[in-house]
């Protein structure tokens, strides 16, 4: 019986953080670019005013980290120092001084009759972020959502809750002194996992969910959520080299794309070489990626080349590494690559490398995915690479947003018509 | 046991239907426009060509019409002649008219290490069309999922399933002979709605589901599906009327609004009126709509001045009725119209009727709805009328899609990057 009540309770109280952000976001949808902007400004200061409470708090979190047995590189994520604390008020800098997406008129018509229509961008409403024991998307995702002109309810993980605590407080203390709704950024107070649930199963509060974490965060979203989800899997990235193909940029190439910084979404998974050049190449870009540490498996044609590869399992394809271990695999042509990424890409980032003008373009225009490169690394796929700014994740889902998402893909629009009398007949 | 290995073998129908759906969605992408809009003009002709075929296999449906309990209405509706399939075939010409959305690029820039980087538009993949038995959403959904670059698996009404299949013949006869897939277009075989639920838990499969009909049609897909739905539920348009406004051209507009043709999305369902003009407007107002034959249903201040109106219950201001009625109240101001507005509307359509600029821009900026609308009809809300061209559909959500929905909203993205050997430091 208690239990009936207590569960009762954080249901009520999911629907009044809800219902308290669908307020606050109604006010967001008209707040000043200088309102947002100016509480930007003053939590990075007060980030910095404030640091040794930020840390404080986070040495809470990392004095229980063992106990929630998190490994040495979560922790490493997890705590907060003088340091990364001022990176994080730079990047609350950086947000203010992108410009403000709200208002841009995007398609205007003045129709036969006089009325004058203007499709104009507008917030999303309330956005709801669900991410680990990572304080630095408190600060983020906070950023983005309040410029774009939405509401955030946050949902860090139990591992940094005193840190997230301690840095929704900053953030929180500055939006009424900067002329926004206190309720624009809440973080969920309690750890209990049933208030995400709850959440998730508001789509007339919360307009769009947005996990970010491993690949069984993210399914446990999309399982339970009753609206939208922006999000993407895996990033099992290819890297096809064409026939005719300048090979040492393509050495450089690939060595980056899988050993600059292996572990995050856009680094290369598998490596796939035209026949024709497998005999002189493979022995280069195997003798380069070796000495980065990677670990390279290969299928029968490139073990005759390399037998120094290990076999590669048919599961090897399909896998998202996020370490220093690279499939490898001879194609007899573009299609056969393209049809080897048909069948295992999960559809975040593909690069051809090539001379060949027809093969580039065929590519481009036939596989789909969030970003297609050309000659360049898979690890342009990001949105300050591309030139969004910050980025509150990737999505490699077609619908509303592909790729990169920054300030514009947290937005809708608004049908806005003019006019003096005009009646349809 | 046989029923066990029916409900297997329908799963599996689905999934190849899906799969074929999936391979010609591939081979769609890169289609030309030239090969889309030839299909488009040779199913027009053919259409007429064959208008006595489909109009025989029409004459079944509407034989077994009364058999399924359809309204007078619903069987013009679905009754086909030459007058309509001319029209039908005017209207994929339309379609063929309007540019081809692929290719368009959207942002492009050059990064300041070279990098050449553009978002093009690219189609969405394979489109999911569920409505009821009106036999012109098979050509119309046809024509814009083409257009689009997108494959169609069509779904309609048990009770237009010849005129369905034969009006899909015409059109998948003309595939193979414009260059396009003959899985481009696909209708679903059998009327068994085990297949519907099978196909929208495919989100690997399937990118998009649209429903068209009624609530419950609409209410079913969502909650069975598993990829995104383009839809909308209701359209309960409110028309508020302030203190100073041209008032026969308010009335005009009311009129308009409510009864032009009453059992569309856009039409009002509540005329909200400021207090201060309530005297001399309601009197007005009321006299025009009842002589359209329309029941007023007003707040006890608007039957003070106008005691003809029935009283209006507080379950009226969450209706749509569909038909000539329209709940009418009275309100203090400009905040406590837009304060009923976001309590009831449906987020469709919302129109003001004033002279003062500070209400209409108050009113643009506040109100949050796929349209908002100054001194025009609400019925204005239309893809044809806001220039669009042809429609797949109305969205009142705000993800993806807001409004009506033409070719552009069928699309998604993608990000092309062309550079000459760049990595990431």
């Amino acid at each position: 019986m208690s239990q009936v009540i207590e569960v009762d309770q954080l249901l009520q109280e999911s629907r009044e953080l809800a219902d308290r952000a669908k307020v606050a976001a109604r006010r967001m949808a008209i707040a000043s670019g200088a309102a947002k902007d100016a509480w930007l400004k003053r939590s990075a200061q007060a980030l910095i005013e404030r640091a040794a409470e930020v840390i404080a708090a986070n040495a809470r979190d990392i004095a229980a980290a063992p106990g929630y047995g998190l490994t040495a590189a979560a922790i490493d994520r997890l705590t907060l120092n003088a340091k990364r604390i001022d990176e994080m008020a730079k990047g609350l800098l950086e947000v203010a001084a992108q410009a403000d997406p709200i208002g841009e008129v995007i398609t205007s018509s003045r129709r036969p009759n006089g009325l004058q229509v203007t499709q104009v961008r507008v917030p999303l409403g309330v956005i709801f972020m669900i991410y680990e024991s990572r304080p630095n998307v408190t600060l983020d995702a906070a950023a983005l959502c309040v410029k774009s002109g939405n509401a955030a309810i946050l949902r860090g993980g139990k591992e940094a809750i005193h840190s997230n605590r301690a840095l929704h407080r900053v953030l929180a203390d500055e939006l009424a002194a900067s002329g926004l709704p206190a309720d624009a950024v809440q973080l969920v107070p309690t750890t209990d996992r049933a208030v995400v649930g709850h959440l998730l199963r508001m789509p007339d509060k919360i307009d769009l969910a947005i996990p970010r974490g491993g690949e069984s965060l993210i399914r446990r979203v999309v399982d339970e959520a009753k609206m939208p989800v922006l999000k993407h899997y895996q990033g099992n990235c290819h890297v096809y080299v064409d026939a005719e193909v300048d090979q040492a940029m393509a050495v450089r190439i690939v060595v980056n794309a899988k050993a600059q910084r292996p572990g995050v979404c856009n680094a290369a998974e598998t490596l796939l070489v035209h026949r024709d050049i497998a005999a002189t190449f493979l022995p280069r870009v195997a003798e380069a990626l070796i000495a980065q540490g990677v670990e390279l498996r290969g299928d029968e044609a490139s073990r005759q080349i390399v037998p120094t590869m290990v076999a590669v399992e048919p599961s090897d394809w399909d896998t998202e590494y996020l370490e220093k271990i690279l499939a490898i695999g001879v194609v007899d042509s573009i299609d056969a690559a393209m049809a080897h990424i048909a069948r295992h890409s999960s559809g975040h980032t593909e690069a051809i490398l090539t001379r060949d003008l027809v093969s580039a373009r065929r590519f481009v225009d036939e596989v789909d995915s969030s970003a297609v490169i050309v000659n360049a690394s898979t690890r342009f796929n990001d949105g300050g690479q591309l030139g969004l700014g910050a980025e509150i994740g990737i999505s490699t889902d077609k619908y509303h947003a592909r790729g990169p998402c920054g300030l514009r893909e947290l937005t809708s629009t608004k049908w806005v018509v003019y006019g003096d009398g005009q009646i349809r007949e």
